[in-house]
């Protein structure tokens, strides 16, 4: 039994020991260390993942090797390639730890299924998918709009810990500025 | 009774015409004219949006008044500030008609009304909610790793429609490239 997956869930909404019991079976944990793969491109993707403990990067490399990332996961956040896990295609990014990780993950057939046989599930979903729309859109028109100096300052407010626990050439991967940059703007905190 | 939104609901999940009723009585219509606002920045934003007829644009003003393009709608699609709907905050942006426009709407405690009350529709909304992540997903993707040229194809092939019916401005603005790049690239297709 997954205390940390019990706690997420009733973050929206309460559950009975049964039902918690029904959703708990169909999840099947998995541990990685720190530089091993989750996902790789050209992979399909089956499962979602939901981190109980670590960190991990999802990232796209260009034809001339540079490396973007897309996403960082931690602690009760969920990660995949979502794309490829609901389209059914190959991922086109990589998934990779950047320290050791304890993982809890589901099919898609379970997912369907618990969301299916229970409408709190359903629920539960609708809203980190919204969640999840809100916290994208945000990232969007902060590489829309924003200069490095307030990328920089709305990544230290959104993700305080993040800052502690990666490091400055990730980071400024992550918000598309140089390392130098990064240096000159984290100085100034 | 609106066919458009029985349809769209339709193709997810199967509806009774009881069920449709149900849910078609806790929507609203609206109709707005070329160049209307439906949202304006620092309101409170209470409903989401379908889109019956006509196109939109989700736009975000800067400091220095340019304007960058968040987001098309158009036939089908579901608009609005969802960070402002969600989280119950003034928006940031505009929302704006591009064409005449005819819209249906739902405030937050109906939508999540149908969904308690219809597991049908939360499993609707669930759906929707991962396809439009997945759809941001990869407009980051784009913004951090595509080239100009890259872009333009990119919309050209996921939106063949928006493509003849928006100006080339207002394409540029939506790619963040200038508007005579877009020309030279769209002369070449």
């Amino acid at each position: 039994m997954s205390v940390e997956l019990r706690k997420h869930i009733e973050e929206i909404v309460p559950l009975t020991d049964e039902e918690f019991e029904f959703i708990n079976n169909h999840f099947k944990s998995k541990s990685l260390k720190k530089h091993q793969y989750l996902i790789q491109e050209d992979e399909l993707v089956k499962h979602i993942y939901f981190v109980i403990n670590g960190l991990l990067k999802a990232t796209f490399t260009d034809a001339n090797g540079k490396e973007y990332i897309i996403q960082f996961a931690m602690e009760n956040w969920w990660i995949s390639d979502f794309q490829a896990f609901y389209n059914n295609v190959k991922s086109i990014i990589n998934i990779s730890c950047l320290q050791n990780v304890e993982l809890l993950y589901i099919s898609k057939e379970n997912l369907n299924k618990i969301c299916s046989e229970s409408h709190k599930m359903e629920h539960f979903f609708r809203v980190k998918n919204s969640s999840g729309y809100v916290a994208l859109q945000q990232r969007i028109l902060s590489l829309l709009t924003n200069s490095p100096k307030e990328s920089f300052e709305q990544f230290s407010q959104q993700y305080p810990q993040l800052l502690q626990r990666v490091s400055k050439t990730i980071i400024a991967a992550y918000l598309g500025i140089s390392r130098e940059t990064l240096s000159r703007l984290s100085d100034k905190l």
